[in-house]
């Protein structure tokens, strides 16, 4: 199984990336992984909220291949604990014929045809975090998800 | 009302410090803020799990004042929704006279002691995240708070 992270619009604080890069690094010594950035709508100043979230919608759609299996990182998704989120991955690796994307969204979250296409929501916190963040936030989690999966020494109860 | 995040065992990371940096000069904008780090145990390998929660509980209470108002980050606190805690810091701010302290324990939590002299637990999210993180993830959603008591476009719900 591969995994993606799929997310609009460039990360420009440069700590930021630094540490996302570090951890994606750790991430693929377990599983192929990387991020995809779909950049960020040109004229989006001109456009209504609504008009946004649609436009972002039809570009996350156009990165996504028949057969992938769609996660959004959505505030009304599922919660989980770190060990209950590493079972989760676990579970998808032997079930997941193809690649596990994980959307995030811009700041007025997910067109109705995202929401469509996708097969779960899942929320890594009920803050809201810049989408900086958030990607900072996935990969390590991700990372320790799979710690836990090895039975490595990085997560502790 | 003074601001501090007291924290057990240095950041290495040094994207993450610079990170955190940026944030902590944000807040200060809007609010007296420090993080205080308390040096990790010296000979922590050799303790005990209790030990180690014992120890460090010892060196949180030292650095807490009478009259703090104290505040731990704990995976079994409250978790807010960022309005809910911008709402919860300015309430807090009215009824504060000296000085809010969020306390990040070590990877086992807290002792009994430490419990016992916190007024509230909240929690950043469901997921365990790295110490380092843990004060990344507070630092950017304090800041997103005073934005948002503020009315600066930051924050969207």
């Amino acid at each position: 199984m591969k995994i993606t992270l799929l997310v609009v619009g460039r990360t420009v604080d440069k700590n930021i990336i630094a540490a996302i890069d570090d951890y994606t690094g750790r991430v693929k010594h377990f599983a192929p992984f990387d991020i995809e950035i779909i950049p960020e709508l040109k004229n989006a100043r001109k456009l209504s909220e609504a008009q946004q979230k649609e436009a972002e919608g039809e570009l996350i759609l156009k990165s996504i291949n028949s057969g992938d299996t769609v996660i959004l990182l959505d505030e009304g998704g599922k919660e989980f604990r770190s060990t209950e989120f590493a079972a989760w991955i676990e579970k998808k690796q032997q079930i997941t014929a193809k690649r596990l994307v994980f959307v995030v969204g811009g700041p007025y979250g997910f067109s109705k045809k995202v929401y469509d296409c996708a097969s779960e929501k899942i929320s890594l916190s009920r803050m809201t975090f810049s989408h900086q963040m958030i990607r900072l936030l996935f990969v390590e989690q991700l990372y320790r998800a799979y710690t836990i999966i090895g039975g490595l020494p990085y997560h502790h109860e």
